[in-house]
């Protein structure tokens, strides 16, 4: 089956099923896909503009992503750092080498009047990928953590203290305001959209905000193709990152149905994995079962042709 | 004999002495230094702010130079640079990977507000240099070459054309808008100013911006401390850089006496390489011979030595 695919991506997690379905889609044949992703998490850090989830995304699709580290990119080195160190420089958010080049490109773009996806899109032809990488929103959107201790800017909250603070909500200053990337709603409108696939990224920090963006979740809520979700809990737990944390500490049953029933009003199938049992129902929601922890580079296309098969079988019930 | 000393500096060459004469007042009984440095060449690039002769004498201070390359950073490492080009980032200005942290820190706190001369102390203060290095001006000025293929801006002109097109003119712009740095001027006043120190720096493009900043030359003849250059032309040729190329471009005789002429209005004392003969008499200038070339660290502080002894040698006649 053909058409156009949409994946909701966050940062590490949602990159890996964002790179498994470009694997599952790099035919000519096999259709294009549109990867859209927050910027929420995105921040001004020594006067460098810093797009995390982007360059996430960007660094998976390249496979150019560290695979031990989790974060940034493979080979990297820290001579900058250390140097920034040396001249009592702000070192909690760490720099690498080779990343830092991405964050100078993009900040003296974006400086000169470029819009984000702009700058996404020519780094992205830069790097060799072929998928679409689009921002939710070209304008700014701000996470903000309001914890036992007060509001926190995100990365104050999630690198400098490590998610350590108990988090009681969220809110993403400007998204009220902002405009959806015009081709991020325009391929959430295709007519030969074949599927809409939310990554297994944080529901409270990853997803929602791209949500939040004026008519993105209306658009998920209105199109006729599948918009299929995959867990990012397994066993209880978050695979990677605070989303488990953040579950029990906003009170909610730690288990993919609790974030199934968060994405109830748009989406139409929920993958939990294999090892989980099936949950409860939940009306207007089809569990599906899938091996989803991505381990190996094959266990992200593996992911990626079943999330496929789940949205294909649907839309030919 | 104690005392301030001031030196007046542009990049490599002349940093070399301005080492050597931090190293000859390093005890505390042997006096304090000043030094004034060129910013005509600051440019921006990438949309970070650069200001290469001060990064010169910051890391000629700090021994942080390299030895070889004779610019930047030792034991320098390019793996920024490498990932730029992978994004097809601009490539004609070397950035190394610790010397950026240097423009990363300079720039944010640039633009956070904080002056030239604020940011240079405390980069200076980080490094642990002692000597007080000071930019010849917080305002904006720009060194232009007019060459035979019209005017460039000067990194153009030096970096990416490597000073090839024939020099006919120079211009710095906003030299004559420009406060000078108010602790350079008062380091030019101090009534215990022991000598003042031209370092053999390209007269053209290093020292001549330095006169042209609206104050600075008068000081200079006004001040009854021995003002006393160092010749940038041993045999004919530039120890380094385009000065003899440029005087030759320009018409002038390629030789120390040409300098001397040029700064006859302000210096007492202009000092030969012992290797050159005795120019014929230039008016109001006594000239001496010392060993210029400072291939050696230890050259320098003979040098440095050797300067501050013909200074006080004429101070005391």
């Amino acid at each position: 089956m053909s058409g156009h695919v949409v994946a909701l991506c966050g940062g590490v997690g949602g990159a890996k099923l964002a790179h498994g379905l470009s694997m599952a889609l790099a035919t000519a044949d096999a259709g294009s896909l549109s990867i859209i992703v927050n910027t929420a998490d995105d921040f001004k850090h020594l006067g460098l503009s810093i797009s995390p989830d982007l360059d996430s995304v960007m660094y998976a699709l390249a496979e150019l992503s560290d695979p031990v580290r989790g974060w940034g990119r493979r080979d990297e080195t820290w001579r900058f750092m250390e140097a920034l160190k040396g001249l009592g420089g702000e070192s909690w958010f760490q720099l690498g080498d080779t990343d830092l080049a991405v964050h100078v490109e993009r900040s003296w773009r974006l400086a000169g009047g470029a819009t984000c996806s702009e700058v996404t899109a020519h780094l992205c032809r830069t790097l060799g990928i072929t998928a679409q990488v689009l921002p939710m929103s070209n304008d700014p959107v701000h996470t903000r953590v309001l914890t036992e201790e007060g509001w926190l800017d995100f990365q104050d909250y999630f690198v400098r203290r490590q998610c350590q603070p108990r988090v009681r909500d969220f809110e993403f200053a400007g998204a009220a305001q902002a405009k959806p990337q015009p081709d991020a709603l325009a391929a959430l409108q295709r007519p030969d959209l074949r599927a809409v696939i939310i990554c297994p990224s944080n529901p409270f920090v990853s997803v929602e905000p791209i949500l939040a963006v004026p008519g993105i979740r209306s658009a998920l809520r209105e199109t006729r193709a599948p918009v299929i979700a995959v867990t990012p809990i397994i066993g209880g737990k978050a695979i990677k990152g605070p989303a488990a944390k953040m579950m029990s500490e906003l009170g909610l049953e730690v288990s993919p149905a609790a974030i199934a029933r968060r994405y109830a009003d748009f989406i139409d199938v929920f993958v939990v994995d294999e090892s989980d049992p099936v949950p409860e129902p939940v009306p207007n929601v089809k569990f599906l079962s899938a091996a989803t922890l991505m381990t190996r580079v094959e266990d992200r296309l593996w992911l990626a042709r079943a999330v496929l098969h789940g949205a294909d079988a649907l839309a030919t019930e």
